[in-house]
């Protein structure tokens, strides 16, 4: 499968199934995250893999939606802000550096046949809370991770190249 | 090639070779961008695809470096904050839906065995000017791209897994 390929194959999964995902998969997921490109090579992430059944509702409390409780597992992806590189001008590039990560994880899943999604429109504060962070870290966003209930990959719509693409 | 793989063999090219790139080629890593996800589906991203020389030679006066300039190709990446997704709290998810389209574009891009450097460290403020930008562009980072004038991948430098991941 080329790249390209796998780009269209990662979308958002939204039920999965009642299984739990092999150890071993995990890892490469997260072997994924680790060899992500980041800022001057600072790696300012961190990952809380929860599959506690416990711990998972009270973070789902932060994103109350059925089908997100019900992911076998979900990766709490967090910035340290005490670590990510900062331009001259003050431009923190935590975000940055944890999107790529998190996608690569995305990425790594969809070609293991696991599905995940983004999950950004949460309560991060409340989730700080929840998971007793340190001020430092910041959570980014929620990849909860599973086997996809449903066959079939959605069309993706999304703006034509001449829309996104000027030459020059 | 599994995408872990492909994680492995994408790293920061800083030597090019002074070949242009097919526009295929070119092609397939703008679609992989297209292709990335982002929050709400919004796709606040606008690329410039830069070969024209007087005007690289212009962006690289905000990122002096002979390695960027003989780039046959620089792809200046836009967040567009008009049009990005903004959280109930305030967060303002350019910069992480950037992310993940620069990604997809440099990992494409090593798929097909070119070659790419995430530039995050350029003069961002007159980069704007030089590209005579609307207010609401942001340039996030700047993509050269090319062929690899060296063979051999470097070795990865990271943080163990163990540094990186709590399991909960």
């Amino acid at each position: 499968m080329s790249f390209l390929e796998l780009t269209k194959k990662r979308y958002s999964v939204r039920k999965y199934k009642d299984e739990p995902v092999e150890r071993e998969k995990l890892l490469q997921v997260l072997e994924a995250a680790r060899y992500a490109p980041s800022a001057c090579n600072y790696q300012p992430w961190h990952f809380i893999v929860v599959t506690d059944e416990e711990l998972k509702n009270r973070i789902a409390e932060t994103y109350p939606r059925d089908w997100f409780r019900e992911a076998p597992v979900v990766i709490v992806a967090c910035g340290d802000h005490s670590s990510s590189w900062k331009r001259g001008d003050g431009k923190d590039h935590c975000d940055v550096d944890l999107a790529i990560a998190i996608e690569h994880m995305a990425l790594a899943a969809a070609d293991l046949g696991l599905g995940t999604c983004w999950v950004c429109a949460f309560d991060a504060r409340r989730c700080h809370e929840i998971l007793e962070l340190p001020d430092n870290l910041e959570v980014v966003a929620l990849l909860p991770l599973g086997y996809p209930a449903e066959e079939g990959i959605p069309e993706k719509k999304r703006k034509g190249l001449d829309e996104i693409v000027t030459w020059k």
